[in-house]
């Protein structure tokens, strides 16, 4: 076999066999194929795509490039959640102890945030002493022990994905649907999940900004799944205005907490966050067959914030991972003091219309919440406190949001690209959904809820 | 500027702007760009390719990467030809001496042989002694001296074209038109040319199989040509049977000296090869001056044959660079004697359709004539002689072609994949154009002789 054909092959929109595709992937973690190869290659898959078969082959390579995780030994049906990523998204923080506390095992792999979208890895490890760089083994009996795990990828796992992934962002080849979807299932499947639940992001915050992009990588994440045998539930959710009220990694852990306390996320800010949490927690729920139907399953997580179990099995989590709990508990008086806290005010009166994620993304950026470059150091202090939410009417001069950083340098800036974020309109806003579809194996249709 | 967005940019189908094709570049040339960023751009540019601009812009950088030869101290008007590469293509040997001896000075910078196609410094170097390796101190020498000089690329001349060239090699990103164009013509601008003609091949043994794709690679050479201030013509010619009759290094030295002798090019199987070379000739002839229209300048070079001063010039210039005349004044007694000698029968009755030239070009790969890969060592003894040419009448049993090798291996795949290269039809196939259009500066306009 020769490469240079196999590259040629794919340029021309050509099928390639699962021998051929073992033989560039085998080549490429032995370091047979080196990375100008696959660059090319993968550049032609960004134009060409790749069938079914050959999205499912890749991501059988790539996750047995590495070891699959046995957790069959510990009863129950094991279900993690997925996200694409959004901007605010502190999602699997409520989730999964809600989830465990309901008796469904929630084995969860996070990755860290890269550009304008956070990641669930650095949230945690803004909660003084939580670690995530656990072992396998400790990975294994925390979940044992307490029905819950929150880690990163180690070497382990999909070390293929882990090699090309760094390829992708640095040659502008990451947009790619069956290149996302391999990346991304086999990591999941390595896990030990038995059942999976994906949540596909979709408008100007989310990596896929289009709804029929989104649909189409749910449908596509969905399909691989239920090839591996894995029951797996997909949702496109709306990532138009950021989820909650919070941007920034501790900041984001207090708005979870006080979630978790069911002192939020009833008619306020943060109603969105809950209400797509209780979604997925309610299919997991579901799927860990701990619930009949996924409403029943979201009546059961509500019911577990009310109850404060959640809370309470979140807090088992943080001290299971080494994080000191009474961060948490009192973290009114435990919250770290950025240097800078500035208001920006609005300059007209009107509705909110839209809230630009994306551009809060990027401005999380500057002021340190996030990376640029997945080797810069990020501020857990630092990042954005929304006052105001879509549909709000507001006054000029009232405030829209409270920013936090240490950067003087970013005060400017920081303030002119929170403002523009926010665009005001004299008419009231038409309601959105904020679900917008399900797909299973059995196919795609919206979400009535 | 970010190099993964001047790909992304690229991957979009926008236009880069002059600075970001020299900030791309020159990275490369000084390693800041590696070659898996390169390769994913230039898979980009396969798909989305390049504006006349960017393309002119992309040749001037390549062009500027290295030295540009001043040959502006010799009189006279130095024109070169460059040909896209076809098999049986020792069009460069009869030419280059023919424009010299009618008072033109051709500075010819050639290439090596790669695939399928054969390269005219390896069979310049089948010639005892010859020398391709001249510096440019000796290149400047020699043409000082006699009028003509054909060496290879040297290290100085577009080392941006060298190094990207090998990496789009290995990538399948060879077949890009302002790719090939500016590589093409980045190094025939640094040769010290004033003129240019330009022969693009078509057909199954070209590099670009339809006249379609050959039409547009010629327009855009002569365009960057005629930007660049030289002037330049193009000629699309067919190559759906090889040149001539001889395949492989020191054969086509040997039919070249007999067309230089005024042995052979009339009405036999070399008449195709004449043909095209009196035409490019007397294109050059033109350019230069020493004749009025390329009709005149035709006649010029048929009477250079006649009277001796084409093949006079050919010893001078294997004399000058260092090889055995002798040699070529006694070829018949000085043939080296391959292994092998075996003839290849037509297993019907009817006429020679179509010689697949693309399949003869392979077979002379495994004859040990040409190279599959760069440093492949070649044979200088091995190739292919045709007994038959299109339009021919055989009979079942009739000698196709004899080839030769030292390779026992090659022998049995040789002759069937030389006796599958002859299609026989039973009917006489009509005559096609050998010469298909003429691209000038003016436009692109079927060639009528």
């Amino acid at each position: 076999m020769n490469i240079v054909e196999l590259i040629r092959k794919k340029r021309e929109g050509q099928t390639l066999t699962k021998e051929e595709i073992q033989y560039l992937l085998a080549g490429y973690v032995e370091g047979r194929v080196p990375d100008y190869q696959m660059s090319a290659f993968l550049m032609a898959c960004y134009f060409k795509g790749m069938t079914e078969q050959e999205t499912y082959t890749f991501t059988e390579l790539m996750l047995h490039s590495g070891e699959i995780i046995d957790l069959s030994s510990i009863p129950g049906i094991k279900v993690d959640k997925h996200s694409t990523g959004g901007v605010g998204d502190k999602v699997s923080l409520i989730l999964a102890p809600i989830v465990a506390s309901c008796g469904v095992p929630v084995p969860m792999i996070s990755g860290r945030g890269l550009g304008h979208t956070g990641g669930t890895l650095d949230k945690l490890e803004s909660i003084p002493g939580f670690r995530t760089d656990l072992s396998i083994a400790e990975y294994k009996k925390v979940i044992t022990n307490i029905g819950v795990v929150m880690i990163g990828q180690t070497k382990e796992i999909a070390p293929a994905d882990k090699k090309m992934y760094a390829l992708r962002d640095v040659t502008a080849t990451v947009e790619c649907i069956p290149l996302i979807a391999g990346s991304i299932m086999s990591k999941k499947l390595a896990e030990g999940i038995d059942a999976l639940v994906l949540d596909v992001k979709t408008g100007r915050g989310a990596f896929m900004q289009t709804r029929d992009l989104s649909r189409k990588l749910a449908q596509t994440l969905v399909k691989i799944g239920t090839q591996f045998g894995k029951e797996t539930l997909g949702f496109i959710t709306d990532m138009n205005q950021p989820l909650g009220i919070t941007i920034g990694n501790w900041l984001e852990v207090m708005e979870s907490v006080e979630c978790l306390r069911n002192n939020r996320g009833t008619n306020d800010g943060s109603s969105d966050l809950m209400e797509v949490t209780h979604l997925l927690s309610g299919a997991m729920i579901a799927l860990g067959k701990k619930a009949d139907s996924i409403d029943e399953g979201i009546e059961k997580s509500k019911e577990a914030i009310r109850n404060g179990k959640a809370y309470d099995k979140f807090k088992e989590l943080v001290r299971a991972q080494g994080g000191d709990v009474s961060a948490i508990e009192n973290f009114e008086n435990r919250q770290p003091q950025p240097k800078f806290a500035s208001e920006v005010h609005s300059a007209e009166s009107g509705y909110v219309d839209e809230i630009d994620s994306l551009e809060l993304g990027l401005a999380s950026i500057a002021l340190g919440a996030s990376r640029e470059k997945i080797d810069d150091v990020i501020d857990p202090k630092a990042g954005i406190k929304l006052n105001q939410k879509v549909g709000n009417k507001v006054a000029a001069g009232d405030s829209l949001a409270v920013f936090y950083t240490d950067r003087e340098s970013a005060l400017e800036s920081g303030r002119i690209r929170i403002a523009n974020a926010f665009h005001i309109s004299s008419q009231k806003p038409k309601s959105r959904p904020l679900i917008w579809d399900i797909v299973d194996s059995s196919g795609i249709r919206e979400w009535k809820s």
